[in-house]
């Protein structure tokens, strides 16, 4: 027991169990309470990439994020719904911490950046002393997996969610050197059309599960547009000035 | 001695020595040669970072900027000296790996993330086999520490240099839902300027090395425009749904 309240958002990085920071390590190691998001009857994404770092012993508290499939994620209906799910998770954790419990949030990627982490921490640290351990985020897994220079210099870069209208997405991929389209799923088919409006379709690679064993990565052009999951995502690298393989041969030997 | 040629791009993060992941610290141990780049008569930062995670004894290869106050940044004569170092640089990483050796770079934050790493891997990746590590980018730590959420579902992220024009930059941020602008320096009136027009300078955050014992944060109408560095960064979260402290008080209470 730390005796001590504090709430620590820990990034665990992109997937790959190495990618968990020294200080993420030391927080979960320090935890009376190590807790996770996931669906009901599922380990968390977060967790699983954790497993190897919480100690044996180790106070868990999953955070089961309500089954939703029935509702319309636009609707007025899920969004109530998962509002009252960080309600009522927000109060999970706060309990421990009303008793003087450490607790440590295990979060997927990068705690602040598009994680499910945030919803908590802004119920909860204007409360209660709280840290935010930065992490590796999934993108950064992903172009550093396939070895291509996302941005450099004065590149643009712009992070696009899939779910916005084909339009939009055309107008932004055009508009920047590089972008990384995330929640692809369904919305695979718009995003190619986008990207070839965009004159952006031959340079995008498809990445799934970057820094897993079991990555699957291919340029976008060779991907089929029937089973992309809702986590991969395609990658514009914006370095158009880089040496071809060839010209890095000769200037490099 | 690993007798077997290969290249890692190592990130170490954006400047914590805790904020290294397992893997970057398994890849500097490894390495025969620990390579990093730094101005003449200077440390870099990277170096600094992973200082405390060197071996004693390990074979160390500085890559030293040539210095180029005399030389504008936007000149022929500037990119042509630059290219050469880097053209330098990768020789001399490549004479380590002719022999056979493993050669570790270090890179502050993420490697292929505006870093010079991405300078000898494209002209390395092509002929040696080549690694490598993500790390936690300089944005993250710096969102992180100041317990920003910075984006969320589908926002918009973008990442702008300051030495964008002024109408360029006003454009663009009034186009994103969130933004981080980095290359302050000389360019942080410019910048405030354009924040200004696009309605944003009232929620722009100010941070200077972030995840540092002496980071500087403040928000960015309260900063002087005399003396940014240049590696200072301006951070606009993108999450305006975001309830008040008062009203997260009440509802996770």
């Amino acid at each position: 027991m730390s005796e001590t309240a504090r709430l620590t958002g820990v990034g665990v990085g992109p997937g790959d169990p190495e990618l968990v920071t020294l200080k993420a390590l030391r927080a979960l190691r320090d935890a009376d309470v190590v807790a996770h998001f996931a669906k009901a009857g599922h380990v968390g994404n977060g967790r699983r990439i954790a497993a190897s770092h919480i100690p044996p012993g180790a106070v868990e508290l999953p955070l089961l994020y309500p089954v939703t499939t029935e509702i319309p994620k636009d609707s007025p209906a899920y969004g109530a719904k998962i509002a009252a799910f960080y309600d009522d998770s927000a109060a999970l954790v706060a309990a421990h911490l009303e008793e003087r419990r450490s607790v440590a949030v295990i979060c997927e990627g990068d705690p602040l950046f598009y994680g499910s982490y945030m919803h908590l921490h802004v119920r909860l640290a204007p409360r209660y002393p709280t840290e935010v351990i930065a992490g590796v985020t999934g993108m950064s897994g992903c172009w550093s997996s396939i070895g291509t220079p996302i941005a450099q210099g004065d590149d643009v870069f712009t992070v696009l969610p899939g779910t916005l209208g084909e339009d939009e997405l055309a107008r932004r991929l055009g508009d920047a050197d590089a972008a990384a389209v995330m929640k692809l799923g369904r919305n695979l088919p718009k995003v190619r059309r986008a990207l070839d409006r965009a004159g952006r379709l031959g340079c995008a690679m498809y990445v799934e599960r970057g820094t897993m064993a079991d990555a699957v990565v291919m340029p976008l052009a060779d991907k089929l547009d029937d089973d992309a999951p809702y986590f991969a995502m395609v990658l514009v690298a914006g370095w158009e000035r880089r040496p071809r393989s060839g010209e890095a041969r000769d200037r490099a030997g």
